[in-house]
C-alpha cells in the first residue's frame, strides 16, 4: 500500500467537497444523501466517511472552501494605499463571486446557491449553526477592517463603529447574492452602481 | 349548512397560513408535510386542500401574507413629507420586522426565519420561484420609490437610478435578516447605526 501523505489527504479531500458541493448547488442539501456524494466522489464508502462523518460536516466544509476565496480578496482589499472605499469593497467581492464562485463548476450549477442552503439549515441545525456563525463572523471582521481603514483616513465619522459598518457592507452582499439567485433579472453592474450611488459614491 | 361567506373563508384561509407559517419557522419547508398543516389547523383534510393544493401554494400564501405588512410600512414611509431617507426606510422596515414579525408568533418561533426556507427552496422550485421573484420585485419596487422620492429632493445625485439603489436598500434588509437569525449577537440597534453610518447620515 502507498504511504498515504498529507497532499494525497488534501486532494481527496478536495475532490469529496468539490462534489458534495455541486450536489449540494444542484438538489439542494436535503434532497443529497451521503449516497449521492459518495457516488459522485469516485471514491469508497469507507474513505469519503474517513473524511467527512455526515453532511452537516461536508456541508460546513463546502462553505468554508467558498470562504478561503473571499480571504484571498480581502486580503487584497486590505493591502490597496490609499484604502478602498466600502462601495469599493463591496462591489469588488460581488464581482469575485460572480466570476470566480457562481461559475466556478464545469457542470453549470451556481455554486453561490449554496449560501442559501447554508442559511435555511443553520438555524435549525445546532452543529451547523456554530460553523455558520463563525464563518459569518469572520467576513463581517474582514470587513470591519476595511471600514476602520476607511474611517482613519477620515471619511467616515469618528462616532461610527466599524464593526457596524462592515456588518450592513456585508449585509448589502448577502441582499446581492439572494436577489442574483431569485430575481432572473438582477444584473451585477446595475447593483453596483446602486451601491456606489446608495454610498455617496457615483462615478 | 351554513352558508359560507366571503370572511368566513378569509379567517379559515387565514387558521391555515398561520398554522403553516408556525410549522415551516419551527421545522423547516421539508420537514413539514401537508398532514402536519393539517393537524395543526385543526380542519379536516378536505378544507385545507379546498385552500391550498400543495405545500409550495401554502408557502407561497405565508410569504404572500407577510410581504401585506411590509406594505403598510412602505404606505406610511411614502405619505411622509419631507420624504424619508434611505437610511430611515430601511431601519424603519428592519425595525417592524422585528417588532411584528419575528415575534408575531404566540409559541416563540421567529415567523423571519421563513423568508430562509423560501430564498433556499425557490432556487430549484419553478413554482414558487416565480411567486418568489414577484414579491422580491414588489419590495423592491417600494424601496425604489423611496429612492426616488429622495432624489426628487435632491438628496441622491441626478444620474442615481432609483431602481438600482432601491435594490441594495432591500439588500440591506435582507444581510440583516440573515445575520440577525444566524448570528445570536446581531444587535438591531447596531446594525442600524451601521447603516446611518455608512449612508453618511450619522446621527
Amino acid at each position: 500500500m502507498p504511504r498515504v501523505t498529507e497532499e494525497y489527504r488534501a486532494a481527496r479531500r478536495g475532490e469529496i467537497i468539490s462534489a458534495a458541493g455541486e450536489l449540494f448547488a444542484r438538489n439542494g442539501f436535503h434532497a443529497t444523501s451521503m449516497a449521492d456524494i459518495i457516488a459522485a466522489s469516485g471514491l469508497s464508502a469507507g474513505a469519503v466517511y474517513r473524511y467527512f462523518r455526515s453532511k452537516e460536516e461536508l456541508i460546513g466544509a463546502v462553505a468554508e472552501s467558498a470562504l478561503g476565496t473571499a480571504d484571498e480578496v480581502f486580503a487584497r482589499l486590505l493591502e490597496m494605499d490609499p484604502a478602498p472605499s466600502p462601495a469599493q469593497a463591496v462591489t469588488t467581492m460581488i464581482d469575485h463571486l460572480m466570476t470566480n464562485v457562481a461559475r466556478e463548476t464545469v457542470e453549470g450549477v451556481d455554486l453561490t446557491r449554496i449560501a442559501l442552503q447554508v442559511w435555511a439549515e443553520a438555524v435549525r441545525n445546532p452543529d451547523l449553526s456554530a460553523r455558520v456563525d463563525a464563518a459569518i463572523s469572520r467576513l463581517r471582521s474582514r470587513y470591519s477592517e476595511v471600514a476602520q481603514r476607511w474611517q482613519a483616513e477620515g471619511h467616515l465619522p469618528a462616532a461610527a463603529d466599524p464593526a457596524q459598518v462592515g456588518a450592513v457592507m456585508l449585509g448589502i452582499t448577502q441582499g446581492f447574492l439572494v436577489q442574483n439567485l431569485l430575481m432572473p433579472g438582477t444584473s451585477i453592474e446595475g447593483y453596483s452602481d446602486g451601491v456606489r450611488a446608495l454610498l455617496g459614491e457615483e462615478d
